[in-house]
């Protein structure tokens, strides 16, 4: 058993709170045991530079900590005068990942950007974020087609993320602050409601890992990331964003 | 009557929810009309280096925006790579406010670091800072005295502030978002629960002032001021932080 | 008496040197006692991007110190990358003021930038700088007249500042840097020739002050402001850019 | 057959250099194909403040291209003034790979910074950064223990990287930049002589992926680190500097 | 005959006004024409890190310009948020001259610090404030053997500094503006009062020159320059800071 | 004698590699005793905003070392966050250099960018780099004819330099590592095919020389800039680009 009493293949509790921010397009609080982040979705009607007249939109991410969501204040990034590497890393992903089952032609020439501001830090941060955003760009993506911006959906399946880890020997779900300081082998998986690889990305600094082990991790995180999927339904109900292959599968498996 | 149903002289409804942060020695989320901020006090066992070896202690501020806090979103100041003229002028403002009622040599040599991190924004953010983090910090200081570091609480009184507008010629309480944006004279103040001034930052690009609507300007900000006060005294509740002549006056006004 | 043997309410020697830059469109450099500072005025045919094709202009300002204007060397801003929150509060706080008495649409799309460097400091460097900067501005204007470019004065009143404070119980007007160092309450006013104000800022960060207190700083604040107006009127001479109401006002106190 | 004439699960040729910069206590100039980066061994006899006192040593990495390195010039990122994201996340890899075959410990409180600059790039640079960095790294270590600084080598095993992914639904190892563009799935892998996983990064960005074709990229990438793992061997020869279980499972291999 | 009506070989009006910031341990306002630096020096009992423990003093410089100092008003590299190539080689040849000619051993673990600050600019800024820096410096100096901390003058000669070029085919001492930007050929020398040279940049961007034409320039430039040791004699009196070979020569020359 | 055996008046071995860098338009690496640079030429369709619509071209040239290029490791100017004062002056100077012998206006309005990039270094790494990129600049110049994009080149005259200094005081040409660190006087001339000086740049930090020395450090450096661009006509053999005078003078000297 786990320190928190939870089965080795369990998660946390899981809350999403939908329209938390009133100004953003989209938000919700998602809260994963103690660790809480603000996802919220800007519509903007133009793309980056390098993007301009190719009749496609984009979707990007920004990740941030308030400086006392950890146990120990860390100094801001503004006041620093510079993103970090972790910060960094957290974003592209974070955005790697939505725009996976985004269809950016289908979006039109729009930029929507996603912020992940961890208020309060308990582990798994940066999956966390993963799974509240894709809420927050659902409603985002009805508030386009509610307001005949968009005539269906560009989003193609649903998308969760969860880590998982080894700690003390043992393959372990949805690791929270303490277990992951003293995890050897560190995951962190996004899948899509078909149920397919997004990004893997296992790290075994303490100790390199055995293909058993990567098979074992890999199992786990799907119990994972079809509990949050889960999640997501429940909250985005009838009125999902998401189209095609990846909801019609979802949705038989309801 | 105001846009929002309200008395000229009457502030939006105001909710301060302690304890919302669980790493920080004291935290609330403030909540006044749709503005609300985080405030998050952490404390260190040491002073800046200017201030080594004085015996005195030190409070600061640090004061943030999320980016869709706002109507628009507004880019963040750590990927800008600096921060902003408005949030300097703002945490240096928040920092000298909360050390007018603190005795920094009975803090003895530590840090209190008040982090206000606004998630909503609604007019007001700067002021309702100030309200949030003077019980932000009353809550680090009880924790030091719990744990011993402190036999008696520093603070010497009770600070509050509002923002005061004249909007439409007509002198405002607690000016909401769209009126700060039509106000022509625009002032935040704060006092302690003695009812004394410890900032006055009156500003008339739009439109110069007389010296009778600074006046008036002024005893609407001390009834909004002593409403904040009473409100923090409530979520503090009799284990308050706050001694002297400023707790004794303001008990004695109870 | 004073440790400079000035009454209470009187400034110290006040010199503007005009046409001090030979390359601007308005120079001076202004001393009040021993603090010295260059303001220069420079005109742009043109105006910041959030403002064009609003058929307004800009006024704006910025305030520097060189590195030995000060007891001790500070080092520079340039140096450090990164402009300080002393010096953005004070550049807002000059333009804000300038902005307060022009009319932006009759000075037609272009920005007038005011740079105030102080070159030796002994207090009231902000406000001595508004009041040079003030000059400035109308030679510049007198300028843009001259070179039929404006067919009048877009400015509607005279402008200056000053410091006020209590020093040792004592409500002082116009403190050197000495007395500045020992002020329990520090207040810098920015007023018109109509004596309508402009900025009031007041802090009382070492003890918090009263009602009483804020009406005689404020009194001892007008008294200075118009001896600032008068020298600015004798080194403009007939000539001034000053018009409407104030103009007008001004020229029957005369 | 792939554009450049290879099979599938071919690597492109491999050339080590070793002693390329005469200064570093190790260096190699690695080329894979037309990809060439110069990695150089830098010893310093401390460790990062942070980790001052515990006995132990420390690994990083820094990753750079040239600006022409490119097929397109790129800004420098000096002069830019900041570390994008991606040189980040590849520094922070780099870092991390080496340290997981090194004993901290046993290293003793010094640092070995490994510098990798890409001077040709042609897909794959930070897989063979990695590669070349471990030559660097063994050549810095035989250094210390010649130099009597360290009387066994703390390295305890192999360690090489490779790049797989889908192109043209195909499966194929290290990928050339040309494939690399047209990737539908890309994937770093780190792995030590021993067979385990130090990093598996794999993204789908373009398209989410099976658990069958994560399969078929790790076998392949397994085919291609023991390929230069072999190489590393022919260059450092009979005088290597990995010890314990992965040198002798290595030296078993042979 | 010039534009300004001087000789080839004839120096603009020299102005060197001491004791120009009264905070400052040496300072003045050199005017050279119609260029006007402010040089201030400020001693620091301390070296820079790299120095300590050595025994000796460390002399460096900093250089800036008003923004309004030209023409057109240039951008502030404090705004800016770094220090242009212009400004750096301009402020590490001022220190470098001076440098030249004082015995860091003597002068004992303290610095110098030079800030040149033009407040106008005509041509020839860089070596206006060589000259007068070297002015501040020896004051700077005279307080140190005034107070008792240094028995005798570090400085070894005098130091001095002029532009010479080829305009329209002409050798031409000390360039203002408009033959500055007319130049096929810029020099800058730094010489001693012995006559020696410290410093020779000599460009001919626009148009090589010859080994003649080098000679003719070379010649100008120190008849300028003892023109202005001249000055620096008389600005500083019979209480020179100068000493050794240098000091004797130049007496003896008088 | 020198420590490497060298005479008074020798360069060192001289190894220009063409084609070094496959993307370039033009690339050498060119190896000056143990110093080692790699210099590519880059061809942008587009002038600098500044240059816009005059119909001339644009050279610029950037500087770097290798973090290990030297003996002790030098941190990245990029994880500094800023360009030092020293890589300033040295790009400047190459840029400048180069230019002298374009004419802008056949170029026509294209950017040519000039990296250099030390790879190892032992003295003279900016002489050299202005020797090597004139190679890669003639190549790109080859590129742009045989294209079709220009009809002749603009390339006027041959152009190499290199160090001198007295050391020991010996008049020593093209100074190595050791002998620089000991040199009292170093010069850096850059010089064309006709023997016309571009850059004449001598410091005396360590002692101020005489005219006499500069004369002998003069004729040194012409001997060791001839050399050198006799190797930079056994590189580019007969397609060379550089036309007019220079090239005519220079064909005529072989």
């Amino acid at each position: 058993m786990r320190t928190d009493g939870r089965q080795y293949d369990e998660t946390r509790a899981v809350t999403i709170t939908p329209h938390y921010i009133k100004h953003a397009e989209g938000s919700v609080l998602i809260e994963v045991g103690d660790t809480k982040v603000i996802c919220t979705a800007s519509i903007e009607e133009r793309v980056p530079p390098f993007m301009k007249g190719q009749g496609r939109g984009w979707i990007t991410a920004e990740y941030s900590m308030l400086p006392r969501a950890t146990q120990v204040r860390n100094q801001r990034e503004a006041a620093k005068g510079k993103i970090g590497g972790r910060t960094m890393e957290i974003q592209r992903l974070i955005g790697r990942a939505l725009r996976s089952v985004v269809n950016l032609e289908a979006l039109g020439e729009r930029t929507i950007t996603l912020d992940c501001d961890v208020i309060q830090a308990d582990g798994g941060t940066r999956t966390t974020s993963i799974t509240g955003a894709f809420v927050a760009l659902c409603m985002a993506v009805n508030k386009l087609i509610q307001g005949g911006k968009l005539s269906k959906s560009p989003i193609t399946d649903y998308l969760a993320s969860v880590s998982v880890g080894v700690v003390k020997n043992q393959v372990c779900l949805d690791l929270n602050y303490e277990e992951d300081s003293q995890a050897k082998v560190d995951m962190n998986v996004v899948m899509t409601g078909l149920g397919k690889f997004v990004e893997v990305q296992g790290t075994g600094e303490e100790s390199p890992f055995t293909r058993e082990e990567l098979n074992d991790l890999l199992a786990a995180a799907e119990i994972g990331i079809q509990a949050m999927i889960g999640k997501q339904k429940d909250t985005l109900g009838p009125l999902t964003a998401v189209v095609g292959a990846g909801a019609n599968a979802a949705n038989a498996k309801k």
